[in-house]
């Protein structure tokens, strides 16, 4: 069950090769102001991305989606009902499925709402300290929303959130944290120019829904996600002189990020 | 009727010229994931556009606007209903218009309401193979959608889907081909990475209804806007390191592509 | 109450300053068009965007907000609603905001619910001449919308109509003037790339929110987030090649741009 930081690279690369060989065709429902840099994110690293986010389409799409993105930043109403429908359609059809509870905590519409995509168990849920402690609310602790934002702080609630929904946990913060439950793994990568660029955040939960599609587990899949990702936000940092040119580098980035950029740059504990 | 490449980039640099000198005003009902790229291709091209898609307004405006686009890939229901009020308004007020049938096919609320406003006439249709034949319907040779996503392959369909609509359509790929149901004309320009950024086959449409707005016949301005973008994204992708890169040198190069550029790498057939 | 450019200096860049050390909140119901750019502006300059956009949660939400931008690009329905919710909030609870009327005028939609919301006083209302024109309408001089879209001509409109609000008037044009009615600052910086960006305006006005979240006054917090916006335009346009690579070194220059710069290249008056 544990595995060295070697197995973790070795599994890492592996995803990432197969994400370019199959080009897995990930669906997203996610907020307006992240849509398109999700879209080039996803298309850089070597998927496909379909914004079919209507009713009545999204639920059919999702049963044959191999990866799926709900992202609650900009939850319309119209939108929700597409969610709900999409996010129930691979919950039936065995799609993975990624919720990101972006501001999720006191809001009055996305806090009920994303406990409810919750009871529908998705795959993996993504999101920074608080929100994770929001959206597991009661049922995984009872500390409703509090002022912790420190990953280390969320991690058992984290962990128990995984327990009861079956699925990966991923915690963002200087460090990232992801966990199923029982095993834990950190990835110490990424640049805070990812935190100056909006959808920085946001676009990995649907780079998370890409690798998913095509491993077989999903947690291998997370954690291989999140290390890519941020990989190759530090090799675009390297070429950036601000947030602008940073999210054109990052994009080119993760395109070219390969076996001996991982080899050389992920820390993963 | 039939013309010499060399007439076609006569034609071609003649209809960038009016492009930049009219600025003509380009009405866009699109999709969320590219409505940015969208206006900022249209900006550096020379046209201005105007995102009018509510309701009420999208019709009124479509009878002043210059030309006009609209776009399937996220049709929610709000901007359903603009996009039918835009397009009976600009097939009645003789405003040229571009209907992009994004991912038409099988997706049960795009597939009949394309073929709804195909049968309004669009001055141009624009799409991939696939999307062509799936617009095409039953109406234009009975094949519906097939798997059939070459351009030749389609170029049958597209020839009656002209012959049809009274119109010009415009078949994407390595090579596009651009036809009035009798002439045809090929246009060997165009590099990957335009299909690596989100938008890249979007915006064409968009820059289709700027130069159809400045052009009598719209034959000859959708084959001008396929050579004049997809010169553009050649010159762009000499100048990048990647998708990220890439997009923003190619909207860069829609606004230093002149004629020079266009006789030294235009292959029109 | 009348100060020379040497105060105006000195005042913009302290807000600059308290916008980078405070990380103001600023809420965005924004169209979809500029929403993306919107948030990297803010972002880069310091703030914090959180486009919160649905009713029900864009009011309350406007109660904590540091500032909050309305603007009326691409005004679907269910957005209205939560405009109106947010505005009303905000002018109840005292949270400084800006309405952007985006070509309020003739179109149908967005001009009655233009003066439905400046009758709620915003705080700064931010447009081009014609734009001002219009929403000042027959209560601010009578004059309804008409074709000058010259500053100067619409200076007179805008200080009536900052009179009649009791806020903040800002005219965007070569030279921008911001007026309360009484004082008129006139800032000759910026550059034309910034016109052919989208978004290139929007975006001031979410700037000017997060100015005023931190500055006593709404007449300095906006003569100095025009200031900074269009001398960072300044800066950014020495290293473009076009509006492609100006949008990334604008985002990177609104990070960057300094007193230094500000002493150097601000044409206050």
């Amino acid at each position: 069950m544990s595995r060295t930081p070697e197995d973790l690279l070795t599994s890492t690369t592996e995803a990432l090769a197969r994400v370019r060989a199959d080009a897995p065709l990930v669906q997203c429902l996610t907020n307006s102001v992240v849509v398109n840099f999700t879209a080039n994110a996803l298309l850089s690293v070597g998927a496909a991305p379909a914004m079919v986010d209507v009713p009545e389409e999204a639920g059919p799409f999702a049963t044959v989606a191999g990866g799926l993105l709900i992202n609650l930043g900009t939850p319309a109403g119209e939108q929700r009902e597409a969610m709900l429908e999409a996010a129930s359609a691979a919950a039936e059809a065995g799609t993975p499925w990624v919720l990101d509870p972006v501001a999720v905590g006191s809001l009055p519409v996305r806090t009920p709402f994303a406990h409810r995509l919750r009871d529908l168990r998705p795959t993996v849920i993504r999101g920074n300290a608080s929100e994770i402690i929001a959206v597991a609310g009661a049922g995984a602790g009872g500390r409703g929303v509090d002022s912790t934002d420190d990953v280390d702080g969320a991690l058992d609630v984290a962990r128990k959130l995984a327990s009861t929904t079956g699925g990966v946990v991923a915690v963002s913060g200087p460090v990232d944290a992801v966990t199923d439950g029982e095993r834990v793994v950190r990835i110490a990568n990424g640049d805070v120019l990812l935190t100056k660029v909006t959808g920085g955040g946001c676009a990995l939960g649907a780079v998370m829904a890409a690798f998913a599609a095509v491993t077989e587990d999903p947690f291998t899949a997370t954690v291989a996600a999140v290390t890519v990702y941020t990989v190759a936000a530090e090799l675009a940092a390297e070429r950036s002189a601000g947030p602008g040119s940073f999210a054109a580098s990052f994009i080119d980035a993760l395109g070219s990020v390969g076996a001996a950029d991982l080899a050389a740059w992920a820390r993963l504990s």
